[in-house]
């Protein structure tokens, strides 16, 4: 039994930070299983994959050691993890399409994963209802200006303690800036077999080529569009009567599927996630 | 009962050339199915699809008076059909991998295609004795110089009569010169689910790129590399254990799988072809 | 001199039509400068540029001609043509930015252009001042329903004989059906170099790629989404300090520079188009 | 003044090894400017770029502590720097175009670079005259065997003391573990305008499909192909009488020209790399 942390440290650049905080970790009997630090125009970030054994976990001797730290840095240090005796907690970010939000809460109502929704996320109205009926909060948050949106889903994500997020066709693109703090934690479905139709309108375009195999790709979101690693793929074969209507009914279908499956292989805890791409293990 | 031919027109421009090729076809009870022609730094270059209900056929007719047409406009006629008593006959061109002829000979002496192989042509020697084996003529074409190798391969499908080409992995790039006089007339696979990984070393582009379903796509050859209309598609699923090795393996008997479906579909004249994508009828 | 037309021709297939029409075609004294026919499902299509001798060119017993053949045959034949004494007359399609729009009248309005625009289409209402203020018609053609919508430009234009289509930062995908009626003759700028970044978000796409040299395309509008053949093409090179909207910025203003060069080089009558690609003779 | 310097630290994985190795160097007074670790399949890599105020550096002390930690968590770990009092030292790889590598020799001799070539790597024998005419050692390595192919290549970097690499049209591809080794360290030179027409064959492709600007792209290899963060780009126009052979031969010099400003963008220093893309700063 292992408890993971996420630690994301953000702020002026300065010497010995990296050592410090690893320091720190370590001290406290932590492993570190993936670091990312860079510096750049003199702003320094790094996010630290951790995890402890259970019986060596001490939640509130790491969260004193890094508000220390942080306040003698002068550095954000974020400290996220899951209580061991509570289930993960995830956000879903949609727009306006139902099925895939649907089939998230149909899959958690059914005790298959192991991890519970907590708050709904969307650019758009439309969805409330759904969320409401779950019991879920469901929060507006408006588009027009990414920055300023971006900044509040960080809070609102902080706020409802999430862990990590799912994007059950969430129609906006996510910033370097925003993903770098939730690297390999947001899951997407997208509506092709990537690399294949990246972009809007992808089923259109499978059609319109005349494409014999059709799919969807659950992946990983990183700061390069519809290109992070691929968690899990599924397919259908077009039928010679079948219409761009069908085709997009069919395919929907499958992203709940595959987009199903994909978070509960990453709640398995048995990813890696290395050069761009995921082994199972 | 059909019997389908096709007519190429090369030569200088000049005015009145369409109508009098079809004019003729006309008067001779064709129908035109398909008619492409254009006219490019005074090259003229046409393509006719036609058919004539079998008992209307008169071949020696069709043939003597395309001849004496070519001879009037002083152009390059060519007439390509298959007498009704006979079966279609085609050229399978191949490099060094084995298993796509091996399943286009296996499925032929299986009597699964309406079609038999006529002939075998690579830019290399290794497959001489497979072909030798079903007694098939081989001849190597060197492809050092495109032009010189795409001529010589124009006058033996002449020679040998052949209706129609199957490039069973078969690694040169074929010219849009080439390519334009067997529009819709050549089927190549290719080891990838097409727009994914176009080009060489799709394989190994498909399991460094990390994705979870790999196939393969039998398509007409058009002038845009691996962009032809698809006319079948397989896939697989990679399972976590699969080296690139395995994948090979596993998309190789694909490849000869998909292959020969797609040469019976084509033989079975049910595929609409048109706006770059096929349809079956 | 030259006067060239273009003919369409659409119904349900019968034997003899490509022959009855291109041999009318002959008869009158026209060279057939491309022809494209296929029968899809039954519906026979069939599209021709033909030319005549200016001096030779008997517009009314043409039209008379063909009028009578349609009613004949049962089918619908479309001539398109521009009288020798007028100028070619362009429709423009925009939906919102106005940089494109406004080069395109303003090149016309300093006689740059051998053409006219004759009229303004969009899917949205803004732009409806502007093309008022140079005295141009301006439809509002809701784009809700794309067949509909496309009937009713098909319409438009047909009322406004218009010789050719350019489409300034239109932001809607034409059908097939529609763009196969003007082959080569719909002119788009896409705000890439494109094969790169095919699709909306250009500009974006490229920023966060990284591209040190952004571009433009001016291209004939093909079935497949920016794939048409390229008629011109600009570029600017990245400064390390421009900004995404510095990037927009600069990029508009070369979109009305290169769409405007594209239309001079159609209008001069010296591209040819073969092969998806578009040389200058 | 600053001293760069490279740490890659391999082996299997176990507890506290970032936090002993980041305090060592902390305590040694350097800065950690980036660093990425990773346990994958128990398998602990770690590369970390730090440096040092140039008079607090002592080599010897870093090294022999390095080499103590080293057998003491049984791990391998390399130090790579480059003496203060000396130049970087550069290895160039080639396969048989000469263009690159004589670009390189010359912008060397002529004083350009911060830099100075040490070892010439090919895959052929071909460019050996021209490497040994400059003085420089040339060292064939056979690429049949790839793991096998660049062990040897990583063994005659540390031989040399290569602080980072040039491929110069080196035709093959190098693999994720040995690109890793040499983050951002290992410049390419690929000839289309990225990210249109990767792989091989680019010039023709880019022939075939008409476009009207072509290009060249230096970058930072990673482990997707063709995919890295761009350094430099350079284009020209593609004249309508311009052939295959002209496109090349124009490429090519534009290659060399793209290939040295990149290596000198490099050398500057001021090149901030993230998220997959390069800023000048």
């Amino acid at each position: 039994m292992k408890q993971f942390v996420t630690i994301t440290v953000i702020g002026r650049d300065k010497t010995g930070v990296v050592a410090r905080v690893t320091g720190f970790l370590f001290e406290q009997g932590a492993n570190i299983d993936a670091l990312d630090e860079q510096v750049t125009r003199g702003q320094f970030s790094m996010a630290i994959q951790a995890s402890w054994k259970a019986k060596a976990w001490q939640p509130e001797r790491v969260r004193d050691g890094l508000q220390k730290l942080a306040a003698s840095l002068g550095m954000e240090i974020k400290l996220r993890f899951t209580e061991p005796r509570r289930r993960q907690r995830f956000a879903i970010m949609v727009t306006k399409e139902t099925h895939a939000l649907e089939a998230m809460l149909a899959a958690s109502r059914a005790g298959q994963l192991k991890a519970k929704p907590a708050l709904v996320l969307s650019n758009r109205r439309e969805l409330e209802p759904l969320a409401r009926k779950h019991g879920l909060p469901f929060v507006v948050v408006p588009w027009d200006d990414r920055t300023k949106a971006e900044g509040e889903v960080l809070r609102l994500l902080d706020g409802h303690e999430i862990d990590f997020v799912v994007l059950a066709r969430f129609m906006k693109i996510l910033s370097p800036n925003f993903v770098w703090r939730y690297k390999n934690k947001i899951i997407n479905i997208h509506p092709s077999l990537l690399p294949s139709f990246p972009g809007p309108q992808a089923y259109r375009q499978a059609y319109e080529r005349g494409v014999k195999i059709i799919g969807v790709t659950g992946h990983f979101v990183t700061m390069h569009l519809d290109e992070g690693p691929i968690i899990a793929q599924g397919s259908f074969a077009v039928r010679p009567t079948m219409s761009l209507k069908d085709i997009i009914a069919e395919g929907q279908k499958l992203e709940s599927k595959v987009l199903v499956r994909a978070v509960k292989l990453y709640l398995n805890n048995r990813l890696d996630v290395y050069w761009g791409i995921v082994k199972e293990v």
